[in-house]
């Protein structure tokens, strides 16, 4: 597929470390193009390069650098066709349905309305068609834009391994303890002397929705509604002194017993839904399985497949259910900027823009 | 109770991390003074202050620098009634039962011989009893001396808690992921630029140690070898860039269900067997548990109870079994040398010397 | 000296990172018993445990826990003699001279006061007898209280080696690089994002009180002023990823040549003026020198003498001046509420109170 | 410039951190295919992803995976043309004259032949003239081949900005103290019990490399050999908590007075010598300014230009000498692999193969 010129984007919320990743990610991209860059009101007016304090290693985008930021309004850019959110759920919460009800497609990175239920929460090497919510979302709310979410960061790596072997096999459970990286907790975030030496037993909220998210993306799509997946899961959640890349230790019980390799086959050979496989952001593979004993790491896999391949690790048996292993994700690639853009890509392949 | 004039000890293995543990804590102990330290051919006959690459942050004894570094074997060291083992498996597996058949109570760290149905895996604040299996081993080997092991580091924290949940409720099942300090690796060790901005996923053969070792403690002493416990144990281990401390996130299946505040009264209550209860490295309490909702940290709860004291927090219901909770323990104290003196201390006050 | 019962103290700012210092080390102060501690609006009226979050490895002191934070007003606190100030310098600007006004002796970490001609800045092992400058202090601002500073926490070890080799062989010249601590930059302070895998290669307005602070110390008492010492000084300011302990490293050039065993002998046998000499909290001894080619570290030595004692290595021929060493400090102890303490202490025994 | 066929060339030492550099910048060099890959006698014979503990983040490159480890001998490559060496000192000391005599041009990243007087030590775009000492070299030594070297990973960045207000202003003096990343000291290298939450204020033998190595570069070329600069340099080092980027502060003393803006227009300007300025690996620009308060900061700038460009900040006046700056340079890039890569553009381009 391939689009005449390229839409018109913006990023809301863009100075913030999700916001940095939108607009890194967004720099020559195939089909989107960043005309506009928003931002809360003591940032407003400024040019991004003075207002942004840019924390990625790669460069800020030389086109970024002296757009100005706009306030968060429908009114301040009327020929954007696609916003990216990467809002505060507080302020998400009132500006995103402003700006669907305005006519935008809103894709998001908040947890505003991943629960809600005309809202799809998308993965969509996972869930592809759970896009078509949108339709029944636009009749019920009288948007002629609408809202589209990806789940939490810790939930995404999980959730496609959970998919590949719930096709497969059917998960019935699932313990999962993560080790989250720093950059999910935004910019200014944890303080160094919380971390260094150190290690954070908890994530406010996370836990929540680590148990509750892959339910609804491994649900099946009414025509009106998800019908939540019933699979069981128990998650603690932690922070460690990483900068990138969420790292799970999952222990899961399926229907049908699986060898280890059996299970690394199906894996390997997951491939995302057919209207899912050939967009630009499509992670290929979806899935790598590595065969060494301490791996996946996140310092040295987290950019394998631009950050939006699942990285999977250590699939051996478990004692107590069918098999243990190690996932590991990009956590504001695909698990937050990368995600949101994959959403707008199948917006536009589907004909919902 | 009180000893007229100290005895005579020694530690194997000395320069090591867990060695200069043994030297720390030893510095003051009421009971023991340090007579000789050993180590590799290769530091044999040099000052200890020379050999030894000092790693804690606690000043090295004035007394131990010019300890001159005597050879591991019995008759380097013929006025020693007991010595601390922090040698590596290998030469544990080798050096121990000579210095055991000398007539040496051997404190050991090392996992060479904790499976050995004759050989006492001892915490003793959870089962003291244990420690009369040392009757038996020297019946069935001969030995005037003994050998007497305590736990991998990982194993500690959590087998304390599971211990006083059994004791009040029965735990059937548990999941436990672990998040290990470096120490825990000893000197040298990791590497830094394995571990900055990182985490190791597998730690070797601790998995299995962490899936069995609770079992033999938590097991039954007969009159000649231990019933392990039935408890089923599924374990992740990973690296994590702290010092030192181990946490470890768990899920547990109770055979009585509890709530949450019964769960915590019984551990704030749990006290250590009679015969352990007054031992100068008995930690007091022997489980603190925490109310906050990001506690135990490494760097801050470490150091509870000069290390022996078991930290728990987080306790709240788990959505498959019964309950989550999070265990923290400090591994080159409880978890390797702390522990080893009070095995040996229990040795002593059980007249087993 | 010994006090018939302990003088009654408070500490403002009491819930920052140096507050939490002033309160650890105030415990079981032998001269000081804490009656008061004190906030900033946020925090007034709740108890020190609920407001303050921890950050120290050692406990809170558990008779700190339940004391109700009060407000920053000499009316709030009546019976209280000393206040020892680690509030911020907009705040310390202000509150400080109501504090003196009011007859409090006012012994401040902030830098507000630093430089005015009449207000003491002090390492009583360095320049006591400054201490006497109160007197003018008193007179010309009408203050029954007074206001006694001590330095920034990275001038503080490097003044103490400068003054040691000041007084022997003259020092002209000094350029100083420092690696400072990030406890140096208060909670929260430096964002993990900041400083993970990373170093901060400038602190604001650090260099400038580097290049001035140590001229006043080494400077000459008159009757109503300090005479700066013509010594001068280049310095460079680094955040490094160290929780406590800020290292210098200095190359010097001095009046009379000095061979490096003179100038460690010098070091070695240096000694507070008299009247600082036997203080509670005079660093036994003043200076520590390390032979090691790799000390001192921040981690390994920044607890030495009770984290009061500086600690210099390295000291060899520097190719363009004389002299090359480097210089190790704890900046919230020796550098911060330890300093203030001191100060407290020399007060006391000069009869300022 | 183009090659009709890429050139076969070898990476000697290929399995360490700077081996692994090699092997990653000459993934896709216009001119150099790698043919042949050599290691210890440990690992020859195996292929180069099993013997391999690959710690970059980049990728391994597809190729290299499957190369089998040759001997580090002459005639087991004999296609080869160029090798770059990656041995350690006491290897590269024996074995890099062995390939010179036998034919090959040896471009090493080795200390073991800087300080020879008919070895050039380069950076080309400092002094690409001296390349010619190589011409030289043979008369002097009858090899076919001939050894050209980098200078130590510290000297680089260092020494590039010196040579640009050199040229401009003449430098007499520096002081220069480093912050160096783990990756200078090769794997394992640095253990991380000693560098978390710390710093190391001592790197072996380095001090004398960062005085010495600028004056030769800096230096005049004769007919046969290099007369050195007479700018003096005071040099401490420092290892710091940073994966790649060596930082350092520097104070200067020019001949000409030099205001800050004329020193930064100057930095801006410099360009590579003529021979030097269109190779691959030419550094675009040679030098940035940064004008940030806190820039460069290695996670941030190490990757400037590929990790070629000398990244210049905090330019600003010295209170002793004329200014003062802060430098940073990628260790293992420009200071290491990419830097003999350069070296090896330059052997080409001049004709000298």
């Amino acid at each position: 597929m391939s689009l005449g010129s390229p839409l018109p984007v913006a990023v809301l919320g863009a100075t913030g470390s999700v916001g940095q990743r939108f607009v890194s990610l967004l720099d020559k991209h195939p089909w989107f193009k960043v005309v506009a860059l928003a931002a809360s009101d003591r940032s407003e007016g400024k040019p991004y390069a003075q207002a942004c304090r840019w924390i990625l290693s790669e460069p800020m985008p030389v086109w970024a650098r002296e757009m100005t930021l706009l306030p968060c309004t429908p009114q301040a850019m009327p020929e954007v066709r696609i916003v990216f959110s990467a809002l505060p759920s507080e302020q998400a919460k009132t500006l995103e349905p402003e700006f669907a009800a305005a006519g935008f497609a809103v894709c998001s990175n908040a947890s505003s309305y991943r629960a809600e239920s005309d809202v799809p929460l998308l993965l969509p090497e996972v869930n592809a068609g759970h896009i078509h919510l949108v339709r029944h979302q636009r009749l019920a709310r009288g948007w002629s834009g609408c809202i589209v979410t990806n789940p939490n960061c810790t939930s995404t790596g999980l959730t496609v391994t959970l998919k590949a072997l719930d096709g497969a096999f059917g998960v019935r459970r699932a313990f999962v303890v993560s080790l989250q990286a720093l950059s999910g907790a935004g910019y200014p975030g944890v303080p160094s002397l919380d971390i260094l030496d150190n290690i954070i037993p908890n994530i406010n909220g996370e836990e929540e929705k680590v148990e509750w998210e892959p339910r609804k993306m491994l649900g099946h799509l009414n025509e009106d509604s998800i019908t939540l997946s019933d699979i069981q899961i128990s998650a603690h959640t932690n922070r460690v002194a990483v900068l990138d890349g969420h790292t799970v230790c999952a222990s899961v019980e399926l229907a049908t017993p699986a060898l280890v390799e059996e299970a690394v086959r199906v894996l390997r050979a997951y491939q995302a839904p057919e209207i899912a496989r050939a967009l630009p952001s499509t992670p290929n593979p979806v899935i790598i399985v590595r065969e060494e004993a301490d791996r996946p790491q996140p310092r040295l896999d987290r950019l394998t497949g631009g950050g939006m391949t699942t990285v999977v690790g250590r699939v051996r048996p478990d004692p107590l259910l069918t098999l243990k292993f190690v996932v590991l994700s990009h956590n504001t690639i695909r698990g937050a900027a990368g995600g949101s853009i994959y959403n707008a890509e199948l917006l536009v392949s589907e004909g919902l823009l």
